[in-house]
C-alpha cells in the first residue's frame, strides 16, 4: 500500500463509516491510501478479534485504537464487577489487536442518581484495578473527557485537565488521554492543559461540532470545515506537546452515514489535508 | 405583601412564566409570596421601562436582575458600534429599574468565522467600555457564563473561571458573575471558581439539566428536581462564598412554558423548599 507522506499520519475511526464491516472498511482504508484505523469492538465482535487482527495485519494497517471501554460509574457491586470484567476484556482485545490505546468513555449518571462526585470518584477507583491489568498486557488505557453537554449521561469526565488529573495518579504508559477537537474545542484551558498532557496524549481525534445540534446531540460530529473549529492550532499543539500517533477521524452524523463510505473517504481526506494540516 | 421567610430569597426570573406580561408578572408574584422578579427588556420594553419600574415598586417587589445585555462578540466596527450603543441602553434601564445587575450573554462566534480566541477578546475589548459606564450609573455588570454547548452561538464564555478572568480586571461593583446552575453543574472546577467569586456573584440562578436535551436546546432548562443537578451543594457554596442576593429561577421550557403560570410558581416554590433549601 503506497501512502500519500500527507496522509501518513491519517485513521477513519470505524464509525465514521458505520454500515461497513471490519473487512469492508479495512478494504476502504487500502482503497484511499488511509494507513491506520480505530476499531470499534462491536463489529469486531462480529467476526472474532483474531480474524479482525488478521485482516488490519494482511492490509498492513495500524490499529490507531480501540473503541472502547469505560462505564465505570455503576454505583452498585454487581454493576461494578460487570463493568470491570468488561473492561478486562477490552483491554485483552486491545492487547490482540495491538490498539494504540483503548479509549474509555467513562460513564454518566446512574439513572436517579446526582452524586457526580461521586460517580467521579468510582471512575477513579475502577481505574486503579484496571490500570495494572492494562499495563501487564501493554495496553494503554485513553481516558476521554468527553464535552460537558453529556456529563450526565454519558461521561462525568468533561475537561482534558479533569482527564489528566486522573491520568496522573498513573504511568504515562498505562493511562493516557485522548484530545478530541468537539470535546476540548471550546475549553479556554485547553491549550495550557494540552502543554501540560504531553506525551501522555495517546490518542487525538478530530470531527467538526456543528450548530443547530441535531435532535441526537450524539450526532452533532460533524465532517471538518462544516462546523465552528479551527483545526491546525489543535494540531499543532497535540504536534508540539509530543504526540506522534494517528490522527482519527470520528463522525457521528446521519448524513455522513448515509452517503457511500467511499465518497466520505475521499471528502475525509481532501478536508484533513485542506483544514487540518494548513499552517 | 407577607413574604413565607423561607422565600425570602426566591426570585422568578420573567421568563419562566414568559406568556406573563410584566404586570401579569409582578401580580403573580405578589398572589404567591415571591418577593423578588428578574426582569427581561423585552416585556419592559412593550410599555415602557418608567411604567415597568412603578409597577414593581408599587407592588414592593425587589429586581433580582435585568436581562440582558452583551452579544459583543461583532467583527465589524458597525455591528460593534450596534453593540456598544445597545449595552448602554440596557445599563440605562437597569439604573431605572434600580436592577441589583445587568446579566450579559456575550455572544456566540460570527457567522463563517472560527475565530474564538478573536471573539473571546472583543469581548474583553467592549467590557471595558461598558464598565465604566455602568460604575457611573451604578449598574453592575453580571457576566455570565454559558454552557458549553453554546460557545459557537451564544456565548464563548463558557466557565466560571474564564468569567472571573475577564471581571477581575475591573472593580467588583461593576462587573461581577452570574452562577446558574444549569451552565455550571458540570464543571469539575466549579467548586474552586465559585470560593475565588466570593462577593463577585452578581446572580445566582437555578434550574435543572434535563436528559435527552430537546431538540432545540436551549429549552433543555427544567424545574428543580425534574433532572440530573443536586442543588444544595451549589447554594451552600455560593452562600458560603458570601452572596447574599436572590436565587432567581430561569426556566426555558416548552412544557413549563405551556402550563398555567400560577401553577408554575406554585410548583416552583415547592421544589425550591425541597429541593434547594435543604441541607
Amino acid at each position: 500500500m503506497t501512502v500519500d507522506p500527507r496522509l501518513a499520519r491519517l485513521s477513519l475511526n470505524q464509525r465514521t463509516t458505520q454500515r461497513w464491516s471490519v473487512a469492508q472498511a479495512v478494504d476502504g482504508c487500502v482503497r484511499a491510501g488511509i494507513p491506520a484505523i480505530g476499531l470499534w469492538r462491536e463489529p469486531v465482535a462480529e467476526i472474532g478479534v483474531p480474524a479482525a487482527a488478521r485482516l488490519v495485519t494482511d492490509a498492513g494497517l495500524r490499529v490507531s485504537s480501540l473503541c472502547r471501554g469505560g462505564f465505570l460509574t455503576a454505583a452498585d457491586d454487581a454493576g461494578r464487577a460487570a463493568a470491570l470484567a468488561d473492561n478486562r476484556r477490552a483491554i485483552d482485545e486491545a492487547a490482540a489487536l495491538s490498539a494504540a490505546c483503548l479509549v474509555l468513555v467513562v460513564g454518566g449518571l446512574p439513572p436517579g442518581s446526582r452524586d457526580l462526585r461521586g460517580a467521579r470518584q468510582r471512575v477513579a477507583d475502577a481505574l486503579a484495578e484496571l490500570a495494572p491489568y492494562a499495563g501487564e498486557r501493554g495496553v494503554r488505557l485513553a481516558l476521554e473527557p468527553l464535552h460537558p453537554m453529556y456529563c450526565a449521561d454519558r461521561a462525568v469526565l468533561s475537561t482534558l485537565g479533569q482527564a489528566l488529573d486522573l491520568a496522573e495518579a498513573f504511568p504515562a504508559e498505562q493511562v493516557g488521554v485522548v484530545v478530541d477537537t468537539f470535546h476540548v474545542w471550546w475549553d479556554p484551558d485547553v491549550w495550557r492543559q494540552i502543554v501540560r498532557a504531553g506525551t501522555r496524549i495517546a490518542s487525538f481525534q478530530i470531527c467538526d461540532f456543528l450548530t443547530p445540534l441535531p435532535a441526537d446531540v450524539l450526532l452533532g460530529r460533524g465532517m471538518m470545515g462544516d462546523g465552528h473549529i479551527d483545526f491546525p492550532p489543535l494540531r499543532r499543539a497535540v504536534q508540539a506537546a509530543g504526540y506522534t500517533g494517528d490522527v482519527e477521524v470520528e463522525i457521528f452524523n446521519a448524513e455522513v452515514w448515509a452517503t457511500d463510505p467511499d465518497r466520505v473517504l475521499a471528502t475525509m481526506i481532501a478536508r484533513y489535508v485542506d483544514l487540518v494540516l494548513t499552517d
